[in-house]
């Protein structure tokens, strides 16, 4: 199980390779929500978003002998890139496994980074299974997106800076809000809160549809997504909270709420416009969840994790143009 | 004169107040220009720009009486917005001269942090006038836009920050490149990095038909800007360099280098794909020297200023979708 003791450890691998992130905050926003609130952008992180930490975290803990025969990963996004910049930059080979129909953007910036692109098809199989022969057949290690210790305790890491952030502010915060896919961040982000500042309440949020860790919470089991959903969230599109991640949510989170995508719309259009940040619509719906009211407060300090800025030009000219 | 010791003063000023701007790098762009390319993104800054940072450093240093009489300052841009910003912080009156032509969202932001907007007629009256008038008629300060010692020295604090975090990573700048307007910020950095980091060179970089900087570096005095000129970097639009500025620049500059709109245009496009910012024209003119090979190097360390976010939606849209 991720525990602090880790977390502070992928601080240390961490240090000398990722962006700590700075913590912002808008005096015109504060005094439309009526509180102070304090931006935490993962967005500037390498590859765009927090994923970077959680692969990056992984791969420093691989044997000699793991290093040689490298790593896979399924992912058409985030995960994807963070793996291929980790590898890179630790010098191992890294296959991405990418649906055959992923926009040709972001199979280029896979490569870009060094790593093997394999495609598969989307309809007659399985990604999962396609990772997991490749990595058969390889000897490779498989890095999950989110189910794993050391991945979750590199997510945590995000926790760790905004915790040490807060202190170095003289602010107590009252809560974290955070986007909520697999839940690998928000677990981590929990297990250091509850440790550096256990009277912060830590919240999940979803999109409509796709808020199997809202229910879950809610039904103290996991419970999958029902098919046929939609949101504009790509980053948050799981079908169920992880096997790892879900006991380490259930027991310490607050609670979760959920937003729909004129929400998330409205938020990447306020982070333009007051934070000159560039926010998908998965990485917005924390900020989505305090600026369309779905969460409510009087006064106090809560904090929003801005996990991803990985987002094509023409759904951020609809967000930003307000069309 | 703006020396190295105002500059550290400034430092301690804006500590508690402005946003220390991180410094970010992207190893794919590193790979495609050949050098290690470091962005100092002052659009995280409040108000989206440096120019809170030499507003605040000048309103710390009111008199009493002065504080209690206000300031005055003309700008439809990111000088108005810091003014504004920095009053408001220090509990101060602020009256605001735009041109009644102004966008409408500016002169709502600008009123949104507590300031007053006088409207002047761009075509009848002269914007100088218009607010020493008021001024004089208030007994306000006036706080202008980039020939002051104080508003130099806070925007020389960019690159004290800029100097301490490459001495943190290791490095050593071979060059700083600055998009240079009035020249307050070019100054104040190259004061300090001529200290911090005496073998960098330091370079302005201004957009085609305003190089009135670069024009007067060559002509040894200042010389303005022929009428009729056109540009998308409307922060960059003086008509010559200011009397205070022009010195430091002439004794401390290497040079500089001119970029035009569709340079600027693609920079801004890879600053939304590369590190997911909002940089507006004139902002991104120092990243567009590099990326369209105006100003060239081999290997090394080259540092740019991306110093401002405050751009339209439709502006933005038409950068980031390359049309």
């Amino acid at each position: 199980m991720s525990d602090v003791a880790a977390i502070d450890a992928a601080a240390r691998v961490l240090a000398p390779a990722a962006v700590r992130t700075p913590l912002l905050e808008s005096p015109l926003l504060n005094k439309q929500v009526g509180y102070r609130l304090l931006i935490k952008p993962e967005v500037l992180q390498h590859t765009g978003s927090f994923k970077f930490r959680g692969a990056y975290n992984r791969l420093a803990h691989l044997t000699r002998e793991q290093q040689e025969r490298g790593v896979v990963a399924y992912s058409s996004g985030n995960h994807g890139q963070g793996v291929a910049a980790a590898a890179r930059l630790r010098g191992l080979d890294a296959v991405i496994v990418m649906p055959a129909d992923a926009p040709e953007a972001k199979i280029c910036r896979t490569r870009a980074w060094g790593a093997e692109v394999v495609l598969y098809d989307r309809c007659r199989q399985d990604r999962e299974q396609v990772a997991e022969a490749l990595a058969a057949e390889r000897g490779a290690t498989l890095v999950p997106p989110f189910d794993d210790p050391l991945v979750i305790a590199g997510q945590g890491t995000t926790g760790l800076e905004l915790a040490e952030q807060a202190l170095a502010l003289g602010v107590t915060l009252d809560a974290v809000l955070v986007p909520c896919g697999g839940g690998g961040l928000i677990a981590g982000v929990a297990v250091v809160i509850a440790d550096r500042s256990p009277r912060t309440r830590v919240l999940a949020v979803e999109p409509e549809d796709f808020d199997d860790t809202v229910r879950s919470l809610t039904a103290g089991r996991r419970v999958a997504n029902p098919a046929g959903g939609h949101t504009i969230c790509d980053a948050l599109m799981v079908q169920r909270p992880g096997a790892l991640t879900f006991p380490i949510n259930r027991a310490l989170l607050a609670g979760g709420v959920t937003v729909d995508d004129h929400d998330t719309l409205q938020a990447m259009a306020a982070a333009f416009r007051h934070f000159r940040l560039v926010v998908e619509p998965g990485g917005a719906v924390a900020l989505a969840a305090v600026l369309a009211g779905r969460f409510r407060c009087d006064g106090g300090v809560i904090a929003v994790i801005c996990s991803g800025g990985n987002v094509d030009a023409d759904l951020f000219c609809r967000a930003i143009r307000g069309i």
